[in-house]
C-alpha cells in the first residue's frame, strides 16, 4: 500500500475510534470535566440580602488555586431552618447543625463551609473538628457557638485539617462583604461542572422581600459520593418555628424529589436563614410561601442538571396512584431504574422498562390499567401499546435533551413529580475510572 | 511534516484510542458479545433424569440459525413447585403457572419454553397466546392443558406469534430424548453469554437421586430486561405441597439473593419438577435438600456470573443486624448501589460509599459500631478507618476477580449474603446503546 493510501486508512480508522470514543463519554481524557450540556447557560444575577455578608478563601486543605471555604456572616435575630439527610451514617457537622436548630435567633449567627474533606466517618475526630471549628468562628465573630453551623464536602474517612481552615477566620472576617454570594457558591464545589444559584423578589403590601440561595451537589465528586449542600436567604421577618415548618413541607417536593443514582450522601444538608431585615412580616404569605419554592425547585433541578455524566433532564410525572406515596414509590422506581435510566440515555423509547419498574417497585399497580406517555405521545394503554403508538413518534421524544415520562395508574389520585437525568458511560468514567 | 512521520504519529494516535476505547468496554464493537470472563469453564455433565425427556426447535419467531423453543416432557405423576416474580405487571405465562401450581399431578406434564418473545404487556393477545400454546402441547402430547406450563422470554409489548411454535410441536414431540437437556440450556438463552446447567446427586437410603437444572438470565438481553427463567428436574418422589415447601424455603437464600441492577423482569420463573421416578422419598429429607439448595444457588450464582457487563462476582455478607430483614436490607443496599458497584469495577477500595449504602438503607444501623472487611482485610471499625489499614492492601484485594465485602453491624444475630456483579461500561453499552 502506498504511503498517501496509508495515511488515508489510518486517518479514516481514527475518525471511526474518536466517534466510538465519543460515545463511551471519554472524550478529552483527564483534565477539567467540561460543564454539563444541562447547565443553566450562566449564573443568575442574585439580589443581595441585607444581613448576610460572605467571604471565601483557599483554606490550603485540598484544593489548590481556588476558594475551598465560604463563611456566612448572619445579622442578629436570624432565625434559621434546615432539612438534613436521614442516612444513619450522617456526619458529624450534620449531627451538630441538627441539634442546634431549634435555639433561639439570639445575636449573629454564622455558617462556614469547606469543600474537599467531608469530615464523616472520621470517629471522635470528627466530634473535635466541628468543636474546634465552632468555637473559633464564634470567638473570631463574638458570637454565641450554639449560633454557629458547618457543613463539610468531600473526602469520607480522612480527619478534618480543622487548624488550617481556623487559620485562616481572621481573612475570611475583614472580607464579609454582602456582594460575595457567587464567590460562596464557586467555593462550595467540589467537582460540580457549574456553580448553582437562584433568587427571588417578591412584593408582600407594597414592600418587597428578596431571597437568594446557592448549591452543591451531584457533579463529579471524586473521591466520593456527591453530596448535596443548599444555603438560602432571605430578609424576610418568620419565626423559627414557622420557617422550619415551612422548608419541611416544601422539601419534599424539591430537594426530596430529585435523583441522580439513588444514593444518598452523608453530608445533605439545607439551611434557610432568614435575617428579617426587610421587616416584611411573611408568616403565613402564599406569595412567599410560592417564592421560597421556586427557588428551591430550580436549585434542586440544577443538581439535577449537574448530575454525574447526565445528558438528559428527566421529568417522571406519576398520577392516578392510590396514594401520594404510591405516586412517588413508583415514581423513584422509574427513575431509579438502571435499565429505564441507560434506555433514556440511548435516545430509546423502550416502555417495556418502564412497565417493569412500575411492577417492581411494591405500590399498587394493575397492568391493564395503566397509561404511559413519552412527552405528548401516548405509547401504551389498557395493558398493550397503544393502537395509534408508532415507534418514530417515540423516538422523536427521546432525541430532546429533556424528556417528560407520564404514567397514569387508573387507580386514585394520588400524584407525584419527580427529576432526575440519563445513565450514561459519562457515570462510570466519573465513579469507576478516576482513581486507576 | 513527512508522510513517515504523519504515519508514525497516525498509529501512535490510534493505538492510544484503542487503549481507551478498550477501557471504556466499546472494543470488539457489533458482532456477538464474548463470553463473560466470569463464566464456569464449560457446560456441566448433567446427570439424565428418569421421566424428562427434552426436544429443542427454531420456529423462526426471532433467531435465526439457533433453537429458540424448548419442550420439556414429565412423566405421570411428576409434582411441580414454582416461584415466580413479584412484579405487579406480571406476564401471562407467569399468571398461568402460578395458577396451575397447586393441581393435582395426575398424568404426564410439560414444560415449552420459548426465547424472543416475552409475551408481555400484549392485552388480551397475551392470554389467547398462552390458551392456544398450552392447548396445543396438551393436543400433541396427549395430556391435560392443566399439566401445560409455559415461559416466555425476550421483548415485551409485542404479540406472541404463537401459531409458528405451534407448527413445530409435532418435530418437538418426535425428537423429545432424556439426552438434550444441554440442547435446552442453549434454546432458552437469549443473548446470555453462555448456558447455564447445575447438578447433584445423592445417596439417600442407599438408592441414588439425581438433579439437574438450567438457567438463564442477566445476559446481554436485547431489546428488554434480563428475564431470569430456571428449570429443575429430579427423579425424587415427593407430594407437590412438600415440594412447594421445599422451594418455597431455599429461594430466599438462591435466586432471591441475587441482583445485577436492581430491576426485575415481569416473566421471571422457577420450576422444580419431580418425576419420582427413583422410586427414593425425600420428603424430609435433609441431604436431598442440601443437594437441591447447591443446585440453586450455583444456577443463581452463574446468572450473576453473566450480569450484564460484569466483570466481577461480589459477594456481600452482613452480619450483626438487628433481624435478617435488617441484614437483606443492608446487603442489598450495598450490592445495588451506583456508587459500590462503580468502585468496584474502578477496583477501588472505597469504603466510604459502603458506609453510605449502610447509613441509606433505611434499617437500623450505629454508625459507630460498624466494622468493613475487603475480603480478610479490616478496613474499618468503631466509626472510622481500621488503624493499621492500608489503601494498598485494600486495592490488592480489589484487583481479584472475586471478591468479598464484609460487614458487620454489631448490633444483633441478623445475617444475609447476597452476590451481585459490577457496574462497567459495559452495562451501559448493552442498555443504552444497542438500538442506535
Amino acid at each position: 500500500m502506498g504511503k498517501k493510501a496509508e495515511i488515508k486508512r489510518l486517518r479514516k480508522k481514527l475518525k471511526k475510534l474518536k466517534r466510538a470514543l465519543k460515545r463511551a463519554g471519554e472524550a478529552g481524557g483527564g483534565g477539567q470535566p467540561p460543564v454539563s450540556p444541562l447547565a443553566p447557560p450562566r449564573f443568575p444575577d442574585l439580589p443581595a440580602i441585607e444581613g448576610v455578608r460572605f467571604a471565601t478563601v483557599n483554606s490550603g486543605t485540598k484544593y489548590v488555586g481556588r476558594p475551598d471555604v465560604m463563611l456566612a456572616e448572619l445579622a442578629e435575630g436570624t432565625a434559621i431552618a434546615g432539612a438534613f439527610t436521614r442516612s444513619a451514617t450522617r456526619a458529624e457537622p450534620v449531627l451538630d447543625c441538627q441539634a442546634k436548630l431549634g435555639g433561639a435567633p439570639s445575636g449573629k449567627a454564622a455558617i462556614l463551609v469547606n469543600a474537599g474533606n467531608a469530615n464523616a466517618f472520621t470517629g471522635g475526630r470528627g466530634v473535635e473538628a466541628v468543636r474546634a471549628l465552632t468555637g473559633a468562628v464564634a470567638e473570631t465573630l463574638g458570637i454565641a457557638r450554639e449560633r454557629v453551623f458547618t457543613a463539610s464536602t468531600g473526602v469520607i474517612g480522612e480527619p478534618l485539617p480543622h487548624e488550617k481552615i481556623s487559620a485562616h477566620l481572621g481573612a475570611l472576617a475583614l472580607g464579609l462583604s454582602p456582594a460575595r454570594i457567587r464567590d460562596a457558591a464557586e467555593a462550595i464545589r467540589t467537582t460540580d461542572t457549574f456553580a448553582k444559584g437562584a433568587g427571588a423578589a417578591v412584593e408582600i403590601d407594597g414592600r418587597r422581600v428578596k431571597i437568594a440561595g446557592i448549591a452543591k451537589g451531584s457533579g463529579m465528586i471524586a473521591p466520593d459520593m456527591a453530596t448535596m449542600l443548599v444555603f438560602i436567604f432571605t430578609d424576610a421577618r418568620i419565626a423559627q418555628p414557622a420557617l422550619q415548618e415551612m422548608v419541611g413541607a416544601l422539601v419534599g417536593s424539591t430537594f426530596n424529589a430529585i435523583t441522580v443514582d439513588s444514593d444518598t450522601s452523608t453530608s445533605d444538608t439545607l439551611l434557610v436563614a432568614a435575617t428579617g431585615a426587610s421587616g416584611v412580616d411573611v408568616e403565613g404569605s402564599a406569595e412567599f410561601r410560592a417564592a421560597l419554592h421556586g427557588v428551591m425547585r430550580d436549585l434542586a433541578q440544577q443538581v439535577v442538571r449537574d448530575g454525574e455524566g447526565a445528558s438528559k433532564f428527566v421529568t417522571v410525572r406519576v398520577t392516578g396512584a392510590a396514594s401520594e406515596a404510591d405516586a412517588r414509590t413508583h415514581a423513584f422506581a422509574i427513575a431509579n431504574s438502571p435499565l429505564v435510566k441507560t434506555a433514556i440515555a440511548g435516545e430509546d423509547p423502550n416502555w417495556g422498562r418502564v412497565v417493569m419498574a412500575i411492577g417492581k417497585s411494591g405500590a399498587r399497580a394493575e397492568r391493564d390499567l395503566l397509561t404511559i406517555r413519552f412527552g405528548d405521545v401516548l405509547v401504551a394503554e389498557r395493558g398493550w401499546v397503544a393502537p395509534g403508538y408508532r415507534e418514530e413518534d417515540g423516538a422523536a421524544v427521546m432525541k430532546a435533551p429533556e424528556i417528560t415520562i407520564a404514567v397514569d395508574l387508573g387507580l386514585g389520585e394520588g400524584a407525584a413529580t419527580i427529576w432526575t437525568c440519563d445513565l450514561t458511560h459519562g457515570y462510570i468514567t466519573i465513579n469507576a475510572d478516576y482513581r486507576s
